[in-house]
C-alpha cells in the first residue's frame, strides 16, 4: 500500500517512478492515491526530480489515548468517537433523550452540517479540529442556563492556555478569539420542562490544525486556528482531555460556590470587558461600555448616562 | 349495526330480546356489543324489562367543527387530530423540529404515555379530555420562558370560565384547581440555543368529561373534571377553540405590552396569592406567604422577617 511505503520511508523522498514500480501502478495512479491521502489529512512535499516526501500524518481522535489522559472522575468517560456525522449536537441530543448520563461526550473527525448560533453554519473539516458535544444535566433552574455558556468558555480558554501556551480572549457570550480572530465557538443547547432543565448540550468547536488555505475565502479574514497561532500542530487528544478536566473542575466549583467565582474568571479573561460595544439584541441596538456580568450571566452595558442594562442575548461588535 | 339501531331510536328503550332478534345475534352478543360501545364513550341506561336506552354519545374531536369555531388569526389553524398517541408533546416537538409554524396544534383523543411535570404520568383516557400541545416560537429570551407558562394558565382559565361558567383557580405555577382539586395541568417545554428560544411546546391537559368512576383510585381524592363540577358534559371542540382564541389574544398582548398585564391577570385569578405556602424547591424548602410575581415570572415568597425570595421552580403546598 502507498501509505505503508511512506511510513517505512519516514520523511525521506521517494520518486514517483520508484513508487509506480514498487506498487506496479501507473504514475497517474500514484498521483491520485497521494491526493486521496492528502484529503485524509496526510501532507506531502513534492519536488521535481526528488519526488514525494510525507511531511505530516494525521493524529486521529483516539478513545484509548483520551481515556488514558483523563484525570477527572466522569466527564468524557462515556465517549462516542465518530468519523463523520451531520452534527455532534444532534447525536448528543439523541443520546441525552435516551438517558445518557452527565459527562457523555460525542466527538467527530468531521461534521457535514455543523451548526453555530442563530442557525449559522459551523465549518468543521475532517481531522483538523475538535468538534464535540458534552451532555450536562445541571440542577440550576432554566433562567441561569447562560451561566453554563460562560463557564464553558472559561474552561476551554484555560485548557488551550495549559496545552498550547496560547492566550485566547473571550468575546461575550461564547467565542474565543486570538488577535481578534475566532478560534473557537461554543453553543449551549438546552431542553426544558418549565423551569427544570432536562439536559444541556455544550457544543464546542475549535479550529485546531487548520492552515490558512484550509479555510473557505469568506472565513479567511475572521477565523484562525491554534496551529496558525502557534506555528505547529497541536495534539487534539491532549487538548480534549484538558478541556474535559477543566469543565468538570469548574462545574464542580460552580455547583459548590455558585456563579461568582466563574464570573470573576470570565471577567479576567474576556476581551469584551471595558470595551465600547454595540449589541444587536432582539430588542434593538444597545451602545455602551461592557461593564461586567450580571449575576444571571447577562452582560451589563453602561450607557452614556451611566445606566446599566443587562443584555441577555445578541450579537456584539467590539468598537475600536 | 347495533349503534345504528340505538341512534334511530333516539333515547327510547329497546329490549335485549328485540335487539337480538333484529340483529340475529344472541343476548350475550348484544351485551358484549353494548359494553364495547360503552368503552368507546357511549352511555346506556339498563332497566329490567325495559332494556337499554342510549343516554349519551361521544362528541369526537372534529377538525371541521374546530376550524369553524376559531375566530383568531393563526393559533390552531394548522392542526393534527389523532385518535391515540403516546404523547402530544412528542408529536408537537417532532413537528417543531421539522419547522412547523407557531400556532400549530396537536390534539389526541387519548395519550398512552401522557407526561406531567418532573416525569410524572398524566392520566389521559380516551375521549374524555383535552390532551393537546401548541407550538410557540417566542422572541423573548430564554430566561423569561416562565412567563409563558403563567400566560397559558391564565388563558385556559379564561376559556373555561367563558365556555362553562366555572371559576377555576391557578395554583403556581401551572395547575388549575376547582375546589382544591386539579382539573388542568400545563407543561411548557422549550428547546433553546444559548439565550435564544427555538420553540416552546405548551402542553395542556384538561379533565373535561370524566366521571368519578373514570379515575384510578389514587387520583380520586385530588382530581376533578369540568363535568363533575358542572354536572353535565362539556363540548370539547368549543372549549378548545376558546382556549386557542384566548392564548392568541393574551400572547398578542404580551408581545405588545410585556408581562405586566399578564402578571396582573394571573395574580387576580390565582389561589396561591396571599396564602401560606411551603415550596419544595431544588435549593431546599421555603416557607412563607405568596406575595405576588417577580417580573421574571418567579413567585415571590415573603418570610417571617418580611424578606421576599423569588422561587423559580418547585412543588408548592398551600397551607390551611
Amino acid at each position: 500500500m502507498l501509505l505503508d511505503i511512506f511510513l517505512e520511508q519516514s520523511g525521506q523522498f521517494l520518486s514517483g517512478e520508484e513508487i509506480s514500480r514498487r506498487l506496479n501502478i501507473s504514475r497517474t495512479a500514484v498521483w491520485k492515491q497521494i491526493n486521496k491521502l492528502r484529503s485524509a489529512g496526510y501532507e506531502f512535499e513534492a519536488l521535481p526530480r526528488l519526488g514525494y516526501r510525507m511531511t505530516e500524518k494525521p493524529e486521529p481522535l483516539d478513545p484509548a489515548v483520551l481515556s488514558a489522559c483523563l484525570t477527572n472522575r466522569s466527564f468524557g468517560h462515556q465517549i462516542e468517537v465518530l468519523r463523520s456525522t451531520t452534527s455532534t449536537q444532534e447525536d448528543a441530543r439523541r443520546l441525552a433523550e435516551e438517558g445518557a448520563p452527565e459527562g457523555t461526550l460525542v466527538i467527530a473527525e468531521e461534521q457535514t452540517g455543523g451548526r453555530g448560533r442563530m442557525g449559522k453554519k459551523f465549518y468543521s473539516p475532517f481531522g483538523k479540529g475538535i468538534w464535540m458535544s458534552l451532555i450536562l444535566r445541571p440542577t440550576q433552574p432554566l433562567h441561569l442556563t447562560q451561566q453554563l455558556t460562560l463557564l464553558t468558555g472559561v474552561a476551554v480558554r484555560r485548557a488551550i492556555l495549559k496545552t498550547t501556551g496560547i492566550e485566547a480572549g473571550i468575546k461575550w457570550p461564547n467565542d474565543l478569539l486570538i488577535d481578534g480572530k475566532k478560534v473557537c465557538g461554543i453553543l449551549l443547547e438546552s431542553a426544558n420542562e418549565d423551569e427544570f432543565v432536562r439536559y444541556c448540550i455544550a457544543g464546542i468547536g475549535i479550529s485546531v490544525n487548520l492552515k490558512e488555505e484550509d479555510y473557505p475565502d469568506e472565513l479567511k479574514s475572521i477565523a484562525t486556528s491554534l496551529r496558525m497561532a502557534s506555528g505547529h500542530n497541536i495534539n487534539r487528544n491532549e487538548l480534549i482531555c484538558s478541556i474535559l478536566n477543566e469543565i468538570e473542575s469548574l462545574y464542580g466549583l460552580y455547583n459548590e460556590q455558585g456563579f461568582e467565582p466563574i464570573a470573576s474568571l470570565w471577567e479576567a479573561s474576556s476581551v469584551t470587558m471595558n470595551r465600547e460595544v454595540c449589541v444587536q439584541s432582539p430588542r434593538g441596538v444597545i451602545n455602551g461600555t461592557a461593564a461586567g456580568l450580571h449575576p444571571s450571566g447577562a452582560l451589563l452595558v453602561r450607557n452614556e448616562d451611566g445606566e446599566l442594562t443587562p443584555v441577555f442575548s445578541g450579537d456584539i461588535t467590539l468598537q475600536r
